[in-house]
């Protein structure tokens, strides 16, 4: 973790990169993928299963007794945690619920919008060391929330072909109505194009590594929506001088554990700060068990002393953190002023993991820099707006000569004529 | 415009077809151009006006001077019309201004979404034979009143090197910040990676030609966001047998003349009213400057009958059309009944060109059936959502064990010990 004490906002930009991966022959490779997947459905996806999870499946969709199984595999005490990150989770999506307003825009014109779900959605979920089962929460709770009837969920099998438990208790818990066993860029294509066994869906969602990733791109190209771009996951922690560094250290190792690619930055006002930061870091790091991809994350890391809050600010709007926490004892007035951000997390008792299980925010956020234009998860991301519009007889001849006048002037004149031929129409009919 | 009697459910799909463009060369041209506009700036958009559009500028952005004398070309009858058309899409933009509103989850955990501008847009206008300065509203007037920093347009030059007047008065009224002579892919590339004179912006917006949609694709690969996915404009026309089969023709043809890959499509319970709406279209398009185009989009075009209501919607909710009228006496019924449209025009004097202009709603629209998936163009397009947390340490008291069993049960101890380190000095201090 490199320390830089006030640099010049020239230097901002070299500190503020985002480690990159260099994937010319990855896009190759994936397109393969997604082709065979295309063109040989379900027998393409044993194959790979075999290939990449060195297991040879008879069978893609979990069954109801596995299901059962694996009910039977949680731990009371887990369940219980989960159904208390369930409530939270569920109260603040509920809450983005907007009702449609019809808004009288002239006498006789009337414009309204509804959410309408998306019908089929995908939802991704990673195997690997970490069974992402809060994941399966943030993306399967806003879905059956919005009304979505398909809520496919595919997760790569274990080598002995099961799937983790908890992550079928979840998927059972917020709603999934199919769960499949299949992994990686070929779980990405069956989503996309559909196979005999997995339906096609309008809209895919969830993490995954670079192959995943990749694919859901090429998807969004062939037409299927995506939740948003991905790249390594990131924090940045504002620290002022009353932060207890023992904090601050745990957050920033919270996010430096998930991948040798996380980013972690500091930001504080003292040296002598991030310097006891660093000193805890280095203590906490030795009890960890993925130890040495923090210690990997790190080395992208650093630390920036900053002359004032205002230059603070200046830099988090500048790096557009997916996660953000203010440690500060003004977080609120701070808070106010970010405007690049995924989640922000505010005062001493608001760690990341906090919105990363159980508080209610979506955890699924925007990263490397798209925090400028994207926002995270939510339920508007599994419903479309339709408008709708309905004019009287009356309304018409308010509006109409307008619209005749602007037809005219874009040269649209069959545009015109629709309005046109209804208003001669009243005209004669004396309405 | 052939006509379909009933077909077979199994038809559909035949039926349902939008025209495609192949594209295979296109990628690589507009590729070239995107690379040359990031290499060589300025110097390459003089180059490619010179070489496309036939006029070799000195200068690419638009003067006070040049805005002046616009506006003293634009009549004032023309004036009128738009300040009505600014009236109404303003008010129902407004309208979707959301309240940011703070839920505590559980006690001490308090959760809250706020809207932030994204602070740099760019608009692209197309150029060619009509000036369409609707779009212009359809684009700046949300960029504005969501609070866009910067709102940057670019439009290619007639030959003379002017912009039409129309357009540069638009421009002004809804308040785009700077204003450029360049049109194209290059535009796209120019507002994707910034040149000595255009600013690289966040998010681009905007309908145009194969060659700039194909650029819009490629910028939003290199991550700048894009509104949508674009394709040919289309209509689909459900009328009953009471609609005027005037009023249905009308509507068919001014979707027609966009352009020759336009799809129209009509569904209708009875083949006589299919009949009269075809005979009314013959004679309605010998009246029409865009003859030829309309023809060429008839082409494309059908009309089915089909049996009953229920089958009706069944075949909209299937196709997604873009925009959807219903000329029907039960227009409001069936119109909770419609999952998949861009935007839907209800009754007998609700044609789709109050829409394009000025009702209130949104012109820019999911084709292609990309309804399925994605909302049209509204105030959310210019915003993200930031979700903030705050937790007292009663808060975290609350949370903090089902927080520290499922990071453990993810294997994620950092994330655990973030929680702990916490709760431990709770406990130590009492609090």
């Amino acid at each position: 973790m490199q320390t830089y004490n006030n640099p010049d906002r020239s230097e901002w930009k070299q500190i503020l990169r985002r480690p990159t991966l260099n994937n010319n022959n990855l896009e190759a490779t994936v397109q393969v993928i997604l082709d065979t997947v295309k063109k040989d459905g379900d027998q393409a996806l044993f194959s790979y299963s075999k290939q990449f999870d060195k297991v040879d499946l008879s069978n893609l969709n979990v069954t109801d007794l596995e299901i059962q199984e694996a009910n039977q595999q949680v731990s009371q005490q887990l369940k219980d945690a989960i159904q208390i990150a369930y409530d939270n989770i569920y109260k603040f999506h509920s809450s983005q619920q907007s009702d449609s307003q019809r808004i009288e825009t002239m006498q006789g014109i009337e414009c309204w919008r509804k959410n309408v779900p998306i019908s089929k959605v995908g939802l991704y979920i990673p195997g690997g060391t970490a069974p992402l089962f809060s994941t399966v929460m943030m993306l399967g709770i806003p879905a059956k929330i919005a009304g979505c009837q398909e809520i496919v969920l595919c997760t790569p099998p274990q080598k002995d072909g099961s799937i983790n438990p908890v992550i079928l208790y979840t998927a059972k818990l917020v709603g999934c109505t199919k769960i499949f066993k299949v992994g990686g860029a070929q779980a990405i294509a069956a989503m996309t194009y559909g196979t005999e066994s997995i339906p096609k869906v309008y809209k895919l969602f969830g993490p995954g590594n670079q192959y995943v990733t990749k694919a859901k791109q090429l998807a969004q190209q062939a037409g299927t929506a995506i939740d948003m771009p991905a790249g390594p996951s990131e924090l940045l922690v504002l620290a002022d001088d009353e932060a207890n560094p023992d904090f601050v250290a745990a957050d920033l190792l919270s996010q430096a554990e998930h991948g040798v690619d996380s980013q972690v930055v500091l930001v504080a006002y003292s040296p002598e700060l991030v310097k006891k930061v660093k000193q805890s870091i280095q203590e906490q790091l030795t009890q960890l068990p993925r130890k040495t991809i923090a210690q990997a994350a790190l080395e992208n890391s650093s630390a920036i002393v900053v002359k004032n809050e205002k230059e603070a600010i200046e830099f988090i709007n500048e790096y557009a953190p997916e996660h953000l926490i203010l440690n500060c004892q003004d977080a609120e007035e701070l808070a106010q002023q970010v405007e690049n951000a995924g989640s922000v997390f505010l005062g001493a008792y608001t760690p990341e993991s906090a919105g990363d299980y159980a508080s209610g925010t979506n955890h699924t956020l925007p990263t490397n820099g798209f925090a400028k234009t994207y926002s995270g998860v939510s339920l508007d991301s599994f419903v479309k707006k339709i408008t709708f519009q309905q004019i009287s007889p009356r309304g018409l001849k308010n509006i109409g000569n307008a619209i005749e006048l602007m037809a005219e002037a874009e040269q649209l004149i069959a545009h015109k004529n629709a309005v046109s031929i209804r208003l001669q129409k009243l005209n004669k009919s004396n309405i």
